[in-house]
């Protein structure tokens, strides 16, 4: 668990909020409800089961950290809240209690409601992204023709222009970011197939309740994947993938904003004891997401040996490193729009320092805007 | 961030208290009151000026969510909390105002209730190991008798003994509770050195300063570790391996659980449905601990490479690292003690399984009980 | 480095072969000469000297553990490969020595290299994985029928067949190979640039000399991406994710084999002085993958964060890590390919298990088979 | 595996020599060579079957490859080796081939002959480690009152001393090493109990040969740690610490070569193209260290969850990531070695960038002395 203060540079408020014990639970029990409601309609449990689950299924009715805790005796949130949910349907209708969670198993509800909450972090980050991209394309644009020093190891080197260096920055950003929104598009698949995955308990209707529950949730259909984790594995990377490219970009304005070098500066006042100084906070803010994402790719893929037909610890493991890799990767985006959209950019100093190399300065800028067009051509 | 849903199996109550948004912040407004008081105490600044400050630095007059939001503009929530408090403090002592976070830099508060928030932790996790380290070595010695199938690459071998096997596991997590334990009680150093680390703003009162802080928050003396964060790094591989040690009992224990082994289980009752069922929930939530805490640890060390005399997103990362490993591990030691105490061992089952192999059941128990009060003499 | 003794359980022979030094020199040397070769052909160097470089450009020639030595002065072997291949040009026609490496940097040469060496890999990795996929459909189909007890948590749950277990490895093992496959193909992109990735040297010539140059190598051809590395995290992220399932199966298959379980064995005599002995040793060293490759993951993503047009430490990172991202996942293809092939598996064992749980059998043949075939449809 | 032109960066000549087929080889016949002669002295094999076990326990006498190859069917290389060895030994003395590998277990032999390695490894490391200390005190002394920028956030800060800032490399980069030189003496600790860990093979002489091995191999005593993996984890973690250490000190050095800084300079001569240019490349080779120490670190860990009385995956994942982790930190340190003895250091540069700031200049050289001699006191 962590804290605003603990945690408040990692994420943004907008995807705090999808992973808030209220959203979480919400979702939990909008899965349930749902379920109920499919099941009603093919005949499975009775209709006005399916209404008394729908009424009871409020998050405002439960107590996450409550359900939390109780769960750790069996490993999963969702075996107390079935409980919690069962004993509120049973006091308005007894007999509607036994067709909560009817024929599924936790697991079908947690994971449903993992790549739900997953899927409502796409457009958060989108708006992110496109925002991010447009500065950044509009910037190549207006500094194609802009020269400066290009650094390998960080040393001088021949020129580049400042353009080709932010069409990096883009390509770099822009194909993660694309490989990121279509794993999370690609990972929103229905879990649904019962305690071993057979769906047996629903005898023949196992497969019909499946196809409608991800059509009312708006999921794609598939067969189980309670311990086939490779497309939740392709969201973690795809986080940790452009974390890194946020980060590169974050480096690069970190070091071209030092004082000594003076290229760039982040928006944001100076400190009110050394008006010189206009710290990186934001390229700090992704730099610091980029530091942590590896790790928890690792943790994730570490996971994703699972025994058998539902893993002891390797799910369990999951749930706190998706969320932590999709807010860092919020966070660090969020970071890199600010920052870009602020950006103030001295082509004066640019020049002096290149010039201040001292060396013949072979750049073709025909060659290096065709470069620059081509990077920008991404996706 | 992450919510109890989110992240409840990892974490303990008591932990999660000491890193809530309340604690944190009354730690970090601790750190400001004493300095105010110790430098009033040296005559630095007036004494009404501390009194007024201590008056101020409550918990409960600040938004800790808010403080951590304006805290992303600098990249540390520091600087909207020494806002936040001298604002408090104007509104009752302008004169004082200026005296809050007098002579230091916001690293020296964050990193100072960075180590007193891990300090706190120290009692939390050894009321939990010493639990369990007991309830090992009693189980050890009863069963310094209990001959049950050795196990080489999961395939029979020649047998051992429960006890010895037990004792296996008290070794192996014992020494690294021990090792942890004092990493986290050497890492208590005060950081108390001014913006870039050489204590100039307080002229010659720096050093005794900071030698009246640390005495006064309990806290060891030294010079100052902005960026050199090797004393942290040994709490973080500490927690990685003292999960890790957890994680092989968990292991050992979720495999004898088997219903095809059936030599031990863990407590708690089967599920309705299924009586013969009884589920490795704490197993789990120590292998899911075990599963997280290698990347946490690749991150914590990732982000030792920080620049010059304060790093731009190496130490932004540590906080929320820190805090997860913290809480992964207690989490891990809850659930195992919690286990050890209600494990049922199941003598005969193991009997049966040793003699069921068919082979000549080479074993000397001699031996096999030195080797074991070997182990149990770790530490 | 790393020895046969030490590493050979993470390789295979042919993977290894493709990263030995002889190979490695040889492909450097390739790119080399195909530049000589491509601009002359433009008409940028002379016909004669492209000529000689060809001659000279021939592992038999070089030292490789001399010229790795010698790259520590400048961070990267090409430096004094270039340097010794000039001398060799030399002493042969001593004006075409300096049309070696023309208008190029060293990066171009390593990490057009490095793919060029990735690809290569490909094509074993396919045999591998079309065996295994094969295999695993064929044992899907032969036991669409066999039931056997379901597990979760590794506790007993109402029956599955093992044709859906086999189906559910093939889904995860299948989709994570062909986007490995297509990864690295991807990934083939010519990189060719100049110093500081501007082309400058070459003038107008510069896009003219890369698109001949990537034909030439029969890679994409693309701008330059010395330090944008997304293509090539995919690349190691696809390892991962992989290893990753196969890591699946393999726990699975491990666990199958317990002797009190006892439903499948790997093939391989038992041991001499254990007759009832079969080791899981395929599965083990699949697993030592699993284990491996996460953290190398994270190794390679940490690596992203890279300096302005050229690293200083970000891309020296790489070698070793997708070298050994590509042999552990080879590895553990190998292993388990060759577990499939030879697998038994136990069907009235499997029986026995499954109906010594004592419970109603609640499976619908019927839908399992569905599930079972959904999954074979995978990619 | 890797070879030279993969991973020469990343390795010292010494410390590949070490591990090294012939090395490695010739450690693990050398651990049954000393079990035989040990066993001969108890009685317990004849003294002419030690002597021919010795006779033959060369490496020249086998193919390391081939052993490591046949060695997958097993998941070790020690179960063919024993056998090679046997039959060499039986081709001489017939009757004494059966005592080779008496009453242990191949992972007797591995762990052993780990841990041999590893205690090669320290002087090794040791004697870089000393000459980095014992420049880097000259270096901080000489420069106590040597006035630079203090830079936070890559901002201006106040002055520092360039004295103060290798100090804290020093205190770093000291304590770092000392926890893994401990780490590493730590855990040499014999490996004797066989198949099962209960040395039931060797009857009441289990116990005597382990004393008698421990002390011919100069090894410590102790009860089997077959699967009780957390002393070998401790030195995993001090190679990321100390690799992180380093690699702190080589982003500073890299960045204060910037051209735009030019405050220090790495030894070696600049390009010829470019003499301008001096590149950080043994920063450069540590910093690439640094990036891949976390990730292995992580690996080493993920391992430690290991199954009963012997592993199915984690210890075979060992090997490589050991060797990997001390080759690592051993070229980190060598690099860091080899810049901090040919630094150039600009006293000029150091004074023009500080007054360039333009700010008041406030440091007390008194308190800043007084830091930086408590951070040489470190250990």
């Amino acid at each position: 668990m962590s804290s605003y203060l603990v945690d408040g540079l990692g994420t943004t408020d907008a995807l705090a909020a999808v992973f808030s014990d209220e959203s979480v639970l919400q979702v939990m029990l909008d899965v349930e409800s749902a379920l109920a409601r499919v099941q009603a309609g093919l005949g499975i449990i009775p209709q006005t089961a399916a209404t008394a689950i729908a009424a009871a299924a409020r998050a405002d009715h439960f107590d996450a950290a409550s359900l939390a805790r109780e769960g750790r005796a069996s490993a999963t949130p969702i075996v107390p809240l079935v409980a919690a949910l069962r004993a509120r349907v049973a006091s308005v209708d007894a007999g509607a209690a036994s067709f909560v969670h009817w024929g599924v198993t936790s697991q079908d509800i947690s994971d449903t409601a993992l790549v739900m909450l997953l899927k409502r972090t796409a457009p958060i980050l989108e708006g992110t992204q496109t925002r991010l991209a447009q500065t950044l394309r509009a910037m190549s644009e207006a500094h194609a023709g802009t020269r400066m020093t290009g650094r390998t190891l960080l040393q001088p080197a021949t020129p580049i222009t400042f353009g080709l260096k932010v069409a990096t920055w883009y390509a770099g950003i822009r194909r993660a970011w694309r490989q990121l929104e279509e794993a999370i598009a690609a990972a929103a698949v229905i879990q649904c197939a019962g305690p071993a995955g057979t769906l047996a308990a629903l005898g023949d209707k196992g497969v019909p309740v499946r196809w409608a529950l991800a059509d009312a949730l708006a999921l794609h259909d598939g067969p189980p994947w309670h311990t086939e984790r490779g497309r939740l594995a392709v969201v973690a990377c795809g986080c940790g993938i452009l974390t890194g490219a946020l980060g590169k970009m974050a480096r690069d304005v970190s070091l071209l904003m030092q004082y000594e070098v003076g290229e760039v500066a982040e928006p944001g006042g100076g400190s009110s004891s050394m008006p010189h100084k206009r710290n990186p906070a934001g390229s700090a803010r992704a730099l610091a997401a980029a530091t942590r994402t590896p790790g928890l790719v690792a943790a994730y893929l570490t996971g994703m040996v699972q025994e058998h037909e539902r893993a002891a610890g390797g799910w369990q493991a999951e749930w706190p490193t998706l969320a932590a890799l999709i807010q860092t990767t919020g966070a660090a985006s969020e970071a890199m729009a600010d920052v870009t959209e602020g950006l103030t950019v001295d082509r004066e100093r640019m020049r002096q320092n290149m010039e201040g190399v001292g060396e013949p300065m072979f750049i073709s800028l025909g060659a290096a805007d065709a470069l620059r067009r081509e990077l920008l051509d991404t996706l």
